[in-house]
């Protein structure tokens, strides 16, 4: 028989909500004489990010805990990952008598598109998921990209679980409330905020990554390091290439501190500025150029990011916020990390022109606020990068170059 | 010379805004212990509704005021809206000296899909649209939820100003957060929550609608008097077909009150709900079940809208929240406004079940909370409503449809 509802009242207002995850309250002002009607309305995001070890392990109860009172699991599983991993996770929910309905997708930078998306979203809609049933992303960026902004999509907003099993979706992508596609050569072109409801961090998985992957992730911790931690900084020029190796993957260890103050570096900017209010956002350091060249030129994400580090640490000691010999240190970091820090892309004057005009853009018009380190671990924002400075950095950064061997990165193409 | 700015302090935090339509704020807390970080983030969104009476003509300064400082408009414009008022908005624009981009796009139910919203986003990217720089659209309610959804991508949330050419626009779908995308026949699959900044109410529009594309929107200010309004529901009742004929386009009269009086209903609702946090939402009245048949029945939204109208006040009758006379005055007048009160879908009981179901997913899961009137002018919500039920609510409405003639509405197809 039908339980029947009065309109609600305060009280029990809380059976009619949608989801756990999100809260939002709001108002209107009617002004019948103007003919205007006012409203305000605020939507309230929490995200968690847990530092985990093998999730997948029977003892694990991380992901248990979530999916257990719901009876299964809908799952999109980044392709490469599931090969290697897929038959410990189908255990792992076995064991804990949850069903697992799973999606696997080839999740490489080329593949960050609509049409991913789109697939995505219909495979959880006819799985019916729910919109207070976190899916579960297991990928590293190209996947939290395109399948945040399906559950972004879905229902208008779907929660979703990340396992982040790269080292740019632990530190970066995962966490990050953006969701994107690339359109054409336009990276990340279109996408929404809508960050996981909880990323699980576990460095364990690491372990698998092939080298190229894991290293080009290293330009994002280095990215937080310069802008934000010196002593994080400090780290990486001290274990520099070592790290690679270990893919960060060692129980305990200097990598635990790595990983933790990577994400707290990135979290106390991002956090509160979640729906990106402010451009003055430190972690876009690497990030204002390299959209412009990135994909034409076939670079690997982080050696992107690095490329634009490098040169703009070069602007940053021409503008005096760096010393020259901080402005060597960090190029002498990036190389020993195997990142790069020369592309041809970077001395295209009217590329980066129309890169920062494009940026200029994205950040709202009132400024280019090009994040640059202001002394290693500080950061400050330019308003606008004139003609002339740019290319007296070019000049400056192509100069610099040519007095060091190795530029380029390791492995720096995609393709 | 580039301005040099350290890391803002709270003083001057303003210059970093992206963009003066949206705030937000947030904090995180660090367990350094647990390895947890959890970031809890607010977004404040504002959305203005503004009655106006001829926008275009070069006295309103309505959209004068908004686009000359910008020194442009970017446009996105109903083709047939373009055909019939493409020289007054040329001719206002230009009068005010604001250089107008625009692209026209036919939209038709039809054309509610993905491949709409990429070609408006790449229209919009051509020109370097920034995010502070409010979109204008110009159309019925296909246009605002397509052009909401690539405005809601473009940079991840650009604002846009609605100037409402429709009925359904004007009171329904224009200061409606709700943007979306219809994928093969699954109503409004995708779609994220994005209202525009300002929509713009200008009746005199609603002049050189197709009768067939009027009067459809009349379900939807029915929906709102049936379970908000009583004397909305009263003025329906009274004025019956004549609104058709004059499509609420005089200038004062009833029609002003008219669509005032289903603004404020609507907006009380949803302006303090505007992320739909909660499901106790009467506008969404007569939007249960349709969406399981519009698409695939080809009806008009409006006439899908009305047949679950009709349908759910036998439903509500045999609940016992409508007197067998207030249910009768309902079909009474859905048939006075030439809106259908039944269609052969709504006898499909496994269609109704599965329409049902994927409402559950899209509510939640928590419950249906269909909404029912509860006396005309007030509304209730059902958690579930039972396989019996539905047959008994299919059985009684049948037998009450065979009493009366004219239970299809005039024009209900869109093809
Ligand atoms: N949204 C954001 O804020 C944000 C931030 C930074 C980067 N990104 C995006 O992230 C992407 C880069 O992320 P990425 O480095 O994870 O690349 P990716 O997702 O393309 O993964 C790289 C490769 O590693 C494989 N892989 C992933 N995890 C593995 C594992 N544990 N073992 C073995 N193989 C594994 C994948 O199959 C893939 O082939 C870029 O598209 C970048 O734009 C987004
Ligand atoms: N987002 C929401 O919350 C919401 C709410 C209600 C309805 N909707 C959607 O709105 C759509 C229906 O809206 P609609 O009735 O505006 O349909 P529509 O946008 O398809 O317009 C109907 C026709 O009227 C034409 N037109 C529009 N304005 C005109 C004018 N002033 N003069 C002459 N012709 C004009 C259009 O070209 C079109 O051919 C449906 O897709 C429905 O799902 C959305």
């Amino acid at each position: 028989m039908t339980v029947q509802i009065e309109r609600p009242q305060a009280g029990d207002r809380e059976r009619f909500r949608t989801c756990n995850y999100y809260d939002g309250t709001g108002h209107i002002d009617t002004d019948p004489a103007r003919g205007r009607i006012s409203v305000e309305s605020h939507l309230r995001v929490r995200s968690d990010v847990q530092l985990a070890w093998q999730v997948f392990d029977p003892e694990c109860s991380a992901l248990a805990d979530i999916y257990s009172s719901l009876g299964r699991c809908t799952a999109v599983i980044d392709e490469e990952v599931h090969r290697l991993h897929g038959q410990r996770i189908t255990a792992y929910f076995a064991g804990h008598g949850i069903a697992l309905h799973v999606m696997t997708c080839r999740a490489r930078e080329a593949d960050k598109t609509f049409g991913m998306v789109q697939r995505i979203a219909a495979f959880l809609g006819s799985l019916e998921v729910n919109r207070s049933e976190p899916v579960l992303v297991v990928g590293g960026g190209v996947l939290t990209d395109t399948a945040g902004l399906a559950c972004s999509l879905l229902h208008r907003r779907t929660p979703y679980v990340m396992v982040a099993t790269s080292l740019v979706a632990a530190i970066d992508a995962g966490p990050s409330p953006r969701t994107c596609v690339n359109v054409g050569t336009h990276k990340n072109f279109l996408g929404t905020y809508h960050p996981p409801v909880l990323t699980l961090v576990d460095r364990s998985l690491f372990a698998t990554l092939a080298e190229p992957d894991f290293r080009h992730g290293l330009a994002e911790v280095l990215k937080m390091a310069i802008v934000d931690d010196f002593e994080l900084f400090d780290l990486l020029d001290s274990h520099g290439g070592d790290l690679v190796a270990a893919r960060l993957a060692r129980p305990g260890s200097v990598d635990d501190a790595i990983v933790f103050r990577t994400l707290r570096s990135y979290l106390r900017h991002e956090g509160p500025n979640l729906f990106e209010v402010f451009q003055d956002r430190p972690h876009a350091y690497g990030h204002t150029w390299s959209p412009g060249f990135e994909l034409a030129a076939g670079l690997r994400h982080g050696h992107a990011v690095s490329v634009e580090i490098a040169f703009s640490a070069t602007l940053a000691a021409l503008l005096g916020w760096l010393t020259s010999a901080e402005r060597d240190r960090i190029l002498d970091v990036c190389q020993k990390l195997g990142l790069a820090i020369h592309h041809p892309a970077i001395t295209d004057v009217d590329m980066l022109v129309r890169a920062q005009q494009a940026m200029l853009a994205k950040r709202g018009g009132g400024g280019l606020w090009a994040p640059l380190p202001r002394g290693i671990g500080g950061c400050g924002y330019v308003p606008d990068v004139s003609l002339s400075l740019l290319r007296s950095a070019i000049g400056a950064h192509s100069a610099l170059c040519e007095t060091r061997s190795g530029c380029d990165g390791q492995d720096m193409y995609t393709r």
